[in-house]
Parts: structure tokens; C-alpha cells; sequence
């Protein structure tokens, strides 16, 4: 295996160990978790969370794994069951609660709001990891967003001078409610490339296609434009986020004082305002649903 | 014309008066000079800086033109022949340096001194740019830098989190010490391709080849990026910058407090430290000539 960005060639097993001291490192660095913590595995059966989930349960941490069933056709039944071959395999906890069955599937909420996907499933995911972690006691929330990712995600406030964002991209959040526990990226160091060798080499059965929803997201070119100067000057992406991390980000306002969350009145979890982005987004579903059935009596 | 991040469409007469108040708001709105200043505009002998002089003549402004020929072959000695015809043809005043009659051309520098050929070059730019806005009393310099070249460098800085760098970067700096002027750049709101339709529809004979020393430069990288984002999202640049100056550079911590600069032993110009950086690089440059024509003659 070539990492230009390392500028170094390694074997099979030394790569292996290598991708698991740098995950290793980012943990211990950043005090995301520890042996003592509980820590919910977000798991979306791509190869970023399987692979985080298999590095954990490998050092010895304690995991129970969530994942979220979309219900986006087969992209979303494929994804359930790597997850699920995945934890059956390791002899691992895996929780699964699907959307489908409360009625809130994307498609349908897409079709029913007219919300952009990925902004409406964001709210979503939000909602159930806080509300899984909750509910299972757990300590800690563990994504398997990447290197590439983050930097992505760190261009885009970037070209928008989105501030309060700026300031809180971080590869640890910590709680600001009660109901809310921390939430860590272990594998912010590391890249799509690397997580995606690793899988491989681990024989991970993953689920390759991207969500079809993403077809032509700004993400993605967000992606294309750095992958486009990492193949220029390799070790860019990293430069640039840790820099950020290290330089940037302690210099920047704090995000804005909007204090603490306060509490929603429908589902009890944190909300800004009297009701939580999430129950907001299923009533605008419902009530939206309602009157278009109505009309199509009428 | 069409102009995508414009969402408009322009006939020639329209294009024409659509740029010329884009850089005569520019110049209003920033404050950069007014009718009784007196402008050095910096001309390279390419369509930004030749577009720049011929809106800066017309609406009426006193304008010196300032080309400093840079000695590197057949591109410099077009470039001057463009700054003079242009200057000819429309009866203005232009000033041309040769660094080849001092022994400076740029490629005698870079193979003497080994530095990289665009940082030497632009050491060298400042200092004869400074020097002759002096010697012919003008009040302000005025150089071609479009949009393309402002988000550019932004992103550069950006990508690397130049924090002094970012809290510099702006399309007026006033002067730091008494020898110094003003120094503006009124076209950093309209691109490249904007500012090339302005010139070819003034009949404007400029340059077209890019400095033969800038291939492979990152800022074309950079270019690349934006342009790759420009073309999904018209109008991402200008946002990109605009944001910048008027939201994030704000909130930045000012530039290093490194104080004004002294006044160069060797030249007399600003320098931080003795001598200035252009002084000690053609005694860099004089020194390893004269070490290698003794080690070649030993």
C-alpha cells in the first residue's frame, strides 16, 4: 500500500497497525472515550463505520452498534444487513430501529415536505443517536466521518464564511443538555482511501454504492476540489484541517451566545425553541401528508 | 456575453458600461482615490492591468502607466511592446524599468540565487513598484489583481491558514511607513474572463500567454479549484471573497504586531530589519554569481 500523503509504502500487516495507532492516537489525543466508556457505534454498514466499529471492538472497547434503517430502497435493505452480517460475524450488540415502521422513511418525508434530503435526514440521524445513546446508556456517540469529510465539510464553511459553524467543528462536541452525551470522530485523521484499505484488508463486507440521494450533493465537490489539490501536493487535506484545528479555529468567536438548549415539549429531547428540529420536521410531514389526502378527495 | 454568476446577459454597449461601474464602484465604494490623485498603475502588458488603465484613463483619472520589463525572452519583450503601443495609441504617459540594464532579469536572478522564480519576482516587483510611485510623486498604485487572482490567493491562504496573511489580504492597504503609498486593486470584484471580454471588446492588444515561470504555480491549482466550484455554483467566488472581507477578516486577530518597518540601510526604501528584502536579494544574488565565476575560473 502507497500513502503518498506519508510518503510511505507499507505491507499488509504493518499497514493494519498503523491505521489503528493513528485511530488509536486520535482517541487518546482528543480524550474522546476511554476503556470505562460505553459507546454507541453509529453504523451506517459503509466501510467508515464498519471499519471504526471493528478498530474498537478490536482494542477491547465497549460498543453497542445503532443503526438507523432509512428505508431508501435497496440501498437502504443492502446497508442493513452488512451491519447486521457485520455484528453477527464479531459477535457484536447491534441495535436497529427503522424508520419505515414509525412511517418516516426519507422518500416519504422528502416527498411530503419537499425538504432537501440530505438536510432532512441529517435532522433525522441527529434525533435517533441522541435518542439511542440516551436510552442504551451510553457515554459517548462515535461517527465514522473521515479526513475527507471533515475537510469537505471545513471547505464548505470555508467558502460560505459560515462562522458559528466554523467554531464548532471539532472532532469532540461536548453535551450542552443533560440529554445530549458527547460526540466523537476517531477517524478524523484518517482518509476515505486509507479507511476503505483497511475494510478490505480486514475482509469488512461493506456497502460500496454512495446513498443515491447524494448524486450531485455540494459535498461532493467540495470533495473533488480537495482530491484535486491532494493529487497536486499530497497531505493537503490533513494540513488543512489540523491547521485549522490547531491555528484557525482558538482564534475565531466562539459560536454564537445562544445559550443551552432548552427541552421539547413533544419528545422530551433537547430543542432550540419550544419543539426540536426533529418533531418540527415530522409534524410538517404529517400535517402536509394530511391536507394533500384531502385534497385528493375533495 | 452571458454572464452565469450574473444571471444576465449583456450586449457590447451594455458589457461595457456594466464593467466600468463595477471597478468605478469598487473605487468609490473602498475609498481607493478620487479625481485629484495621482495614480501609478502598475501594467504588466495583459488584459487585467491594460483594462485597468484604459477604464482608469477614461473616466478621467490621472494615471502614470509603470511597466517594469522583467528580462524573461520573447514573453517580456511582447508584454513591453504591448504597454507601449497601448500607451502610444492612446496618448498616455508609460514608464519603463529594465532589469536586464541592472543585471536583475528575472531568469539571471533565479539561476544565481536558486529561489523560486515567482517569490524573487514579486520581492522585485514591490520594490521598483514602490520606488517609481516615489520618484514620480503618485499617491497611490494601482495594480490588476481580478477576482480569480483575489480568491485564489485566499484560498491559498485559507488552505494553509496564513493567519497574517488573511488579516492583510484586502483590496486597499494603506501605507506602513513614509515611503510607502497606497496601494489598490480596483478590478478585484470582476474575473478574469470579464476582464478579457472588456479587453477585447476595447480592441485592447494584450499579452495572452501566462508568464512562461507560472506553469505548474499552485496558485493555478488553486484557480483550478475555484473554477471547478464556479462552474457547479456561478458566483461561488465573488461570495467566497465578498464573505471574507465583510464577515470573517473582521473577527480576525490583526496582523502580527510586528511594527512599522525601518528604513533599509542599502536603499533607503521600507525594510524590516537592516536591509530590505530586495536589497539582500540581489546582494544574494551578486555574492554567489561572483563565488561561482571565481570557483569557475580556479
Amino acid at each position: 500500500m502507497k500513502l503518498r500523503a506519508h510518503n510511505s509504502a507499507f505491507c499488509r500487516a504493518c499497514f493494519l497497525f498503523f491505521f489503528q495507532r493513528r485511530v488509536g492516537r486520535a482517541i487518546d489525543h482528543e480524550k474522546m472515550f476511554d476503556r470505562s466508556s460505553r459507546i454507541l457505534v453509529a453504523v451506517s454498514g459503509g466501510k467508515d463505520s464498519l471499519a471504526l466499529w471493528d478498530v474498537l471492538a478490536n482494542e477491547g472497547y465497549q460498543t453497542v452498534g445503532f443503526h438507523l434503517a432509512l428505508g431508501i430502497g435497496g440501498y437502504s435493505q443492502r446497508s442493513r444487513e452488512r451491519c447486521e452480517s457485520f455484528a453477527e460475524k464479531h459477535g457484536l450488540d447491534l441495535r436497529v430501529h427503522s424508520l419505515a415502521d414509525e412511517k418516516l422513511a426519507i422518500p416519504d418525508i422528502v416527498s411530503a415536505t419537499r425538504r432537501p434530503a440530505c438536510s432532512a435526514c441529517g435532522t433525522i440521524k441527529r434525533h435517533y443517536f441522541d435518542a439511542a445513546a440516551l436510552e442504551l446508556g451510553c457515554d459517548v456517540i462515535a461517527t465514522g466521518h473521515n479526513l475527507d469529510d471533515e475537510a469537505a465539510r471545513l471547505l464548505g464553511n470555508v467558502l460560505h464564511w459560515q462562522l458559528p459553524h466554523l467554531a464548532r467543528q471539532r472532532p469532540v462536541l461536548e453535551p450542552t443538555h443533560p440529554r445530549f452525551v458527547r460526540k466523537v470522530k476517531p477517524l478524523f485523521r484518517v482518509t476515505e482511501y486509507e479507511a476503505a484499505i483497511y475494510a478490505f484488508l480486514r475482509g469488512i463486507d461493506y456497502v460500496v454504492d454512495e446513498c443515491p440521494n447524494a448524486v450531485g450533493a455540494t459535498q461532493l465537490v467540495y470533495k473533488d476540489m480537495l482530491n484535486r489539490l491532494e493529487a497536486e501536493s499530497p497531505g493537503s487535506k490533513l494540513t488543512f484541517l489540523q491547521d485549522f484545528l490547531q491555528r484557525a479555529q482558538p482564534v475565531l468567536p466562539a459560536a454564537s451566545a445562544d445559550g443551552p438548549p432548552q427541552t421539547c415539549t413533544q419528545c422530551g429531547m433537547p430543542a432550540f425553541g419550544d419543539v426540536c428540529g426533529y418533531c418540527r420536521l415530522v409534524r410538517e410531514a404529517e400535517t402536509k401528508r394530511e391536507r394533500r389526502l384531502a385534497a385528493g378527495a375533495a
